[in-house]
């Protein structure tokens, strides 16, 4: 893999945006891998996203930052740029499933995906033999309703020590509580195991079901205080027919499920990934 | 295409009944072109459809029908058997949207579709040319708050006197009233323009843009007393991102609309589709 | 739609090319609606398409092409300017069925395609009388092996008195002689029955059938003197099963051919296609 | 899972063999569970799958056989039949690559699939570590060409001493002797990484790159002597665009492949499959 520079940016729309950033990268010899922008006139907001050569630029990202400063003050742009050399830090939380920990495990391990799996939290034990088989620590914090604010203190304490830069909640049956949600806004994804809006709530295979659709879904998504609310990254879904039961559904949607999640984890941690108005702009 | 009788038939599951039937028809010496079956072991329903060539049959529908009641009675069915060479009388209902029509008309133009379209009932005046240049009579209901119940009379009458089979919902954006809903029941089509339940009412694809989801749907579905609630027959989605406006998914959506409705109403008149429970069995 | 000027620009891939057009097009206070890069490291080449509002920009195409010639030929750029408000002349080509012809005429109908549909050419007489509603001219040219020269010769003559820009075998059952392939090269589009490579040449539903393949497609693919070989500008598939026949799976296969010639002549007349190498860059 | 009996079964078609069947089992009680048909009216071909609670019939596997025995014979019938309380032993063969393996081996330890993996085997030593951990035994049998023969010698004693019932190709990337091909017909399942017959032999994804399609795909095939021509089980594509490289589709098929195997895997263990002519029948 490339060692790059990931430059991201939203800011109001108006014109000279591209030639200023463009030119900025010109002038220091940026050789752009990528480039993709997205301009929502509705919404009079710009998107960008360049992906350049570490080795093509004269300094680091210190320099960087500063050398850019001025063009983001002028613009009034929400920015970042990121060193792919330093992948993200990932905890996974989750209960009794094992499909999805598994699956991003093996892409882990594979090294499909560009980040360090730092820790799992869990509130059951059930996974623990799995996760320890792949060397990562694996912390056992049960969630019940007296213990509840205490033990999402120490899910905290957890995030904070290991540096996390992502919290994938993958099939984790507890919700967090809204004060996590805010303060790791943006950083904490979800998989849903529906095609929302549709059956947001509990057990939507079995809502699926009584209504009879046809297509089964599940969505990628940021956590945010709402439940089941928060914006969308990846959906995905998958034909079904009057002969699968409740059963069949839970065992087809756990593929959709996997994909879905990774697709979306990919995103995001690849800096692909911009929120506004409760939506995303997905660079692919 | 091959002549052949479809018997259709829905009963409390138990042990014998697709025994009893197919002897039935060996003792008969039908020959079964197609033969499907299903059982809902949570409803304890069963259901089955067979094709058989009508030639290999020694009788006609009427005789069929008195021979095979004692066995319908002894296993309490809903049943009923149909003749492919009496396609089914269907009648188109539009506004001003074309896309749902014109593919509807040009299937039938094609012979794709084995029915007969035997009118089209529209609150406007815009797609006149367009039907009759396929020489089928276009008449012309205006609806408005005053003139509602009287409008309806008129296209029920319309409905009686065409002795329609099926009336097809082909993007018609009035709500039909409860009297015809139910006088029709299991005959009424209608193509939603969102994948239900989510984003049922008016404006789907304004609330898919606003929800931000990344896949966009539509639904083939009967009509009921209860707005977009009635059995699914058919769905298909489209995946979309954020690149795309409202205008897009209004555009790219009629590509998704026309596919269900297309596939909906040739499982409806190829008599593939058994509704129970706000459900439907729809044999492939 | 918007008014749009569409800059499509392929060249070597060297540092600052973004820069310096992006600065070319703010200097004149260019809009940007949209923007597309693609570097291939591979072939060292870049990719390159910009939308901008007409009305942004203070001078016509004329005086835009004397501007930007010097940065074209400074960066060896292959690269036009369109102007969404002289939407392409397009010529159909087909023979007996209807169904790509059919589609293509309706979405010129109610507007959902920007292009002018300037006539139909086809070998057979039946479908005159469905383009001629359309106010479209029909012109029959039947190809016999004795008149092939002499009939091709007529259709060149056509394209070039219709002063068409684009060409659409739309089902159109007779090979193109090699000097027109090479004469309109890269403005011929024609629809392939299958999923190429697969299945090439003649009755590809029929290979489909008999290899036994669980998905059937069609490609939407350039002209060229390589039957069958043209750089793909779209490909779509559809599931069948073995309960499909070869019937069932020419008329499943409609619909997917109407879908990948839809989509891909909508990118072409929407200057989204570059080709290189046998291969296409569409931009979305 | 309920217990059950399969019984599937090929013959000539004529009339009345769904009768004889189905009578057979309505005499012993036998309460059908799933039942599924198809009849190829150009092969002349009829086949049949019954899946059957197996606490309703009043015998086990042995006198069903005697039972059904002359049935079988009237109508020369190929049949088997099988108990779901027997799963079947599967032996998967791999080399480096491990997303195949993983992928089942989840789905196996998590019951997810009705089998026993009873051993790995492979050319390499890359695997070890993860099978181990399953508790399953891992026979590294490096091929190289002097010693071709006896190593596969070695597999068959293998595949002979497990009593293995399938042997899954797991991304295996040494082909079989004609030999093994020819005894193991019907039992060995490969997965090839492109949408067959587009890109047989090596480096599909390469291929398909040069070409320039818009969509990859992967095949799961039983194999036979004709390397990647044999009879197709399952399929599946993923939408590509210019912007991935030969690497993202490697990484992306990846998926497609893991799918196409695990289904067309499930569907075999379940006996879903029947093969004739080259071309397989797969009862949903």
């Amino acid at each position: 893999m490339e060692h790059t520079y990931r430059l991201v940016i939203s800011c109001p729309d108006r014109v000279g945006i591209v030639a200023k950033v463009s030119n900025f990268l010109s002038t220091y010899n940026g050789w752009i891998t990528e480039a993709s922008h997205h301009s929502d006139s509705q919404a009079g907001w710009f998107f960008m996203r360049h992906e350049i050569k570490a080795e093509s630029i004269p300094f680091g990202l210190e320099q960087f930052r500063i050398a850019f400063e001025p063009i983001a003050r002028e613009f009034d742009m929400n920015w970042h740029i990121a060193d792919s050399a330093q992948p993200k830090k990932v905890i996974l939380m989750c209960s009794k499933e094992s499909h999805c920990v598994a699956d991003l495990l093996h892409r882990w391990h594979s090294k499909e995906i560009n980040a360090e799996i730092v820790a799992v939290i869990s509130n059951h034990e059930d996974l623990r033999r799995m996760v320890e088989w792949h060397e990562i620590p694996y912390h056992y914090i049960p969630v019940d309703r007296s213990s509840r604010d205490e033990a999402f203190g120490e899910v905290d304490g957890l995030i904070e020590g290991y540096e996390a830069d992502v919290v994938v909640l993958a099939r984790y049956m507890q919700v967090l509580p809204a004060s996590l949600c805010e303060k790791y806004s943006g950083k904490v994804i979800n998989i849903h195991h529906s095609f929302l809006p549709s059956f947001a709530g509990a057990r939507p295979y079995h809502q699926a079901y009584s209504r009879g659709v046809k297509l089964i879904g599940a969505t990628c998504h940021y956590v945010t205080q709402d439940l089941d609310e928060g914006p969308i990254i990846e959906q995905d879904v998958l034909r079904i027919s009057h002969s699968d039961s409740i059963e069949d559904m839970v065992r087809l949607g756990k593929d959709v499920e996997k994909n879905a999640l990774s697709r979306g984890l990919r995103a995001h941690i690849e800096d692909r990934v911009i929120t506004y108005e409760n939506k995303t702009v997905v660079f692919d």
